[in-house]
């Protein structure tokens, strides 16, 4: 089964959309040791969520002691459990042979699930990710950033933004099982027209907690025909809900359990 | 002094406008090791450059072993010099906090003087790069490969193109010393209408060689009023120049020669 459905089925079976962001970012963890905290918030979440999401860039900022904690995490979240998808958020893209490169490290190296990948260079630049038996990526489409509207929201003389032009285009070279869209929750409108055009698509939405996107409006939107289809990531509020270093994971599942169920209460009602 | 003022002072120092672009491909290596590769290409070469460009995806691709030898490289090349540039090639970009932790990782653990950014995130995806003194970054317009027209070459109902908004947001936030552009020598025509907009702005131009960019019309329209402020990236056509373990390196000194005296051949001319 391609990854993004599988990840489909996981959701209803676990009846949870929810992606943790494993971000650590020195001022906020409670304790230093990078992988030992992920193993705390991952043993005290696992069993609620779908996936988990290392952004690479925060494991980079600390160098090879980051990198090392990076995959250590990732054996240990295979080690508890076969079907937890594991999202590598690098935002990567190049020329068709340097996005083979970063496509290998992804998947090979990293054995990540599925990849993040920035479309600004074009289609040639995202076909290489797209190589890889059971492997599927997320393309940024319209992000949860003030930023986003600085081009991704521009139009074009076609009528369309950039953004639409990006998830068609990438639409047309893959399955529904393989590629799916990264929409920020801070834009409804956005996820709205997106989940119109691409009833089926996968929709990987960030931006909710700290930056403020609404979950409600986020998932009444972005849920497909199958009342699925969409993961909503969360980082900062989940992992840094508490200081506290004999509380913070106990902290963490309890607002991981909260998230799920306002996420499900939105289902039912909707 | 700002880095990319620096860097043409440099150029014209050394009479040389060339950057080599180093990165480790498994099949087209002509011995295994990585560092040791680098080694011999640097020892033949730094007299008759300006810059380096590590491309980070070949690295990354080979794991720790690549990221590794990429740190050895790094601190072997600033060991033979204190001027010649290391460019960091990753392509980087994502929401404020994240990028602020990518250029952590390109300035501070990989220690390299300029990054290449990409935009597609927005203004606010760039500027925290900038926070280093002393460094600066390319930030990726119009790139070299064939996909760049499917986003980058659009025009906006403003009558401007996707590449030509990027640049020119980016000068808004910038000095010329601190950002420059990426623009593929495959596509003339846009270094062409770039320079005349950014008279005094660095260029990096990569896509001469493997990926056909003509050199002698690159180097005509991307000349400063000074006959200067870009750089030309050469990779594959110089490193891979011979696959013969003890010849490779002199090899690429004898390409990197002929490039450089081409450039000088259409500076003189023009």
């Amino acid at each position: 089964m391609e990854i993004l459905s599988k990840l489909n089925v996981l959701t209803k079976k676990l009846q949870s959309n929810i992606c943790i962001g494993l971000d650590p970012i020195p001022n906020y963890m409670p304790i230093d040791n990078i992988f030992e905290f992920n193993r705390s918030i991952i043993d005290k979440t696992h069993d609620l969520v779908v996936a988990y999401k290392p952004q690479f860039a925060f494991y980079e900022a600390f160098g090879f002691e980051g990198l090392k904690a990076l995959k250590e995490t990732i054996r240990y979240i295979r080690s508890l459990s076969k079907d937890i998808i594991i999202i590598g958020d690098g935002k990567r893209g190049d020329i068709d042979s340097t996005s083979a490169a970063y496509a290998k490290s992804y998947f090979k190296f990293w054995g990540v699930d599925i990849a993040t990948v920035n479309p600004y260079m074009g289609i040639d630049s995202i076909l290489p990710f797209l190589q890889y038996e059971n492997k599927g990526i997320y393309v940024i489409c319209r992000t949860s950033n003030p930023g986003s509207k600085d081009f991704q929201d521009l139009e074009t003389n076609s009528g369309e933004k950039i953004y639409e032009l990006v998830a068609s285009k990438c639409a047309d070279i893959s399955s529904n099982g393989n590629l799916g869209f990264v929409i920020g929750a801070t834009y409804p409108d956005e996820i709205r027209n997106l989940r119109e055009k691409f009833p089926q698509r996968s929709f990987l939405i960030p931006g909710i907690g700290t930056q403020k996107g609404d979950l409600k409006s986020s998932v009444d939107v972005a849920k497909n025909v199958n009342n699925n289809g969409f993961l909503i990531n969360s980082s900062r509020s989940i992992i840094y809900a508490s200081k506290d270093p004999k509380r913070f994971s106990n902290i963490a599942r309890e607002k991981t359990l909260e998230l799920k169920n306002q996420i499900n209460d939105v289902l039912i009602s909707g």
